[in-house]
């Protein structure tokens, strides 16, 4: 293809590996920014760049911010005996904005997975067990995918902090807004299961 | 939301601005960026950072390339009797992908619109006008939208030229892989007129 200079084409391929976007929508969206180049193109390329260098992964718990220590395990105000352990800072991010946790967090950064031969020190598994030592660490809350692999990480890292402090992991059941009609079978049972009295 | 490093939100309200991209999957697009900063992260940022300082409009033809002249402009293996008037830049793209036109683009930059308060003097109208004069222009190819905007803006063109050179508009007919049962009348209608002798 011919259609634009080299530099642009090259731009269209870099974004269309982007998630969310293909060659059509890459091509839109650079067509977006081509378009309003000092106010969006000038902006964004800065403040990639700016994050492409500073970002980086905090040495505590796998966040990634933009220090050494990132915002949560430098501040004050999080409580320092609750340390949750989530797969990707993906699920760090959700957790966050549903404004409910006040403790730490701890990143995986994956999931045990004998396919993929991604191991216990593949997913920073003991650098948890060292912080519940070094931390005065009373619980630990697994808030893993309810996936075959996440209950596994979930089993396997239950049999490592096996003692040494509360295990909890987060609820299931029927989602907020969910329709009984819509669930699976498996959601149905764990929600009866785990029925409250009103 | 505190969820990330503010450079990084910043990075994200940016790339949510983009079209084809909302707040989550800009997030997501970000994350992604994150987790391969020097494979793709590094790579992207200067790309963009390059297109945004080079990019300019032809001064003959209204295309966005990074010279004063653009490739299409430029290269004398295109026919020089002929131009295509497209609305965008996007639409001269669409052109060259199918790879059927060999003479050179007008870029009108939007079309006529009494709404939006947007006249010939906005549209390169004027130096369309010049080009044909100056450039020995044997025919005009309207590649307009078969909107009621675009089509006011073919009429105001063929008005305008009308005498220093042949004036063609695209075929309208039923398109490549389309079936009549989802055509819409006007379509239908446009394509009968039309109809060829096998």
């Amino acid at each position: 293809m011919n259609d634009a200079a080299r530099e642009i084409e090259a731009l269209i391929a870099l974004m269309a590996k982007l998630p969310g976007l293909g060659p059509r929508s890459a091509r839109r969206a650079v067509l977006h920014l081509l378009k309003k180049r000092s106010r969006v193109m000038v902006p964004l390329a800065t403040a990639m760049a700016e994050v492409a260098t500073r970002a980086r992964d905090c040495v505590t718990c796998g966040n990634i911010g933009t220090a050494e220590i990132c915002d949560i395990c430098a501040s004050d105000k999080r409580a320092t005996g609750e340390i949750c352990v989530v797969e990707d800072v993906a699920d760090l991010w959700a957790m966050e904005r549903a404004q409910v946790f006040g403790g730490r967090y701890h990143v995986l950064g994956g999931t045990l997975s004998a396919l993929d031969a991604i191991g216990p020190d593949e997913l920073r598994i003991p650098q948890l067990k060292a912080r519940v030592r070094d931390e005065g660490v009373r619980e630990v809350i697994l808030a893993l995918g309810a996936t075959v692999d996440g209950q596994t990480t979930a089993h396997y890292i239950a049999d490592e902090l096996g003692g040494l402090c509360t295990l909890t992991s987060l609820a299931q059941g029927v989602p907020v807004g969910g329709e009984l009609d819509y669930l699976d079978e498996g959601t149905i049972s764990a929600a009866l299961r785990a029925r409250k009295g009103l």
